[in-house]
């Protein structure tokens, strides 16, 4: 499936060594009370939302489209959206969303989890998909999106008739596997040592 | 109430305006689906901790006293926890509950949501309250704090007899102002020109 999607580069030799190891991440995930209950739960919601995820997206890039501030990291500097960009990285998105639920939180994982925070900064936005948009998705967005983003799964976790305590558990995982994530991908954009 | 907390400073002179603007802030708020709703249930969620603050804080700082990677942000570089610290930050830290529940999101409060993230970053860390402790609270665990901090504030939030739907609305518009705080926080970790 991996090499079906241009630019999904998990795994791959090409993806350099990220710069948190895995005992910093470890603690992290300490910080965010990430437990293996946590990492169940995650595991549990893939088979849930896996022939769900062009409808996720759907909403997802609706919210987006729908913010110029958001929708601006997508367009060009005279405020274009990119079409072929949009789609381009939609179809790593729908990976990700696969690659979240089954949480393998491994080195490879940590690697491209520091790709992916390249390719929203300076350093690689635009590259893989050799596009014209903007050089950077601001870091005030970055956190901030995981709200919506969680908010909006919790109906389709909701839909393949798990218990309410059921669906309440893989959405708490999910948004905390959304901020490690996050902090992950912030790295480039935090100044030296002090990440 | 606020000049009897030393180093509490909102709304004072010296403290410096805020880099990001008000309307900067209002499209964070965008992103973040913050509405209307939101700070209305934030404000009901005044009276119902006003009370609480003390038994709220005694869960955060024993969770914070259980994990040594956030111990250590108050703790000598020989890992030393400093009581005088801990005691200072937390008189602040018992408005900042109620400045949250009040969210009063003007330029004032704007300016001093500036004036908190210096004080975790280096150009503060440590001298509003003449500390020797660590030089900068990471930024790794700024973002992943939201979660306990807000999940451990929900069984307070329905300590006073609202319904189920409203613990959650006030629960929900915690996490959002939450992660909006945070942000506004982290703006001195971050490259020039990448916030």
């Amino acid at each position: 499936m991996e090499k079906q999607i241009p630019g999904y580069t998990l795994g791959r030799p090409e993806v350099a060594r990220s710069p948190v190891s895995l005992a910093d991440f470890e603690r992290i995930k300490n910080s965010v009370l990430f437990t293996a209950a946590d990492l169940e739960a995650l595991h549990q919601s893939e088979a849930v939302v896996a022939d769900q995820v062009e409808a996720i997206l759907d909403v997802w890039y609706g919210f987006v489209a729908s913010q110029p501030q958001l929708l601006s990291s997508f367009s060009s500097p005279s405020g274009q959206p990119q079409a072929e960009y949009l789609a381009a990285v939609r179809k790593r998105f729908a990976r990700w969303i696969i690659d979240t639920a089954h949480a393998d939180y491994g080195q490879a994982w940590l690697d491209y989890q520091h790709e992916i925070g390249l390719r929203h900064y300076r350093a690689k936005k635009n590259l893989t998909d050799s596009a014209r948009a903007s050089a950077i998705v601001p870091f005030r967005d970055l956190f901030a999106l995981v709200f919506p983003v969680t908010i909006t799964l919790k109906p389709f976790l909701a839909n393949k008739g798990h218990s309410p305590a059921q669906v309440e558990a893989m959405y708490t995982a999910w948004v905390k596997s959304c901020l490690l994530q996050v902090t992950l991908w912030s790295y480039p954009y935090i100044k030296d040592g002090d990440f």
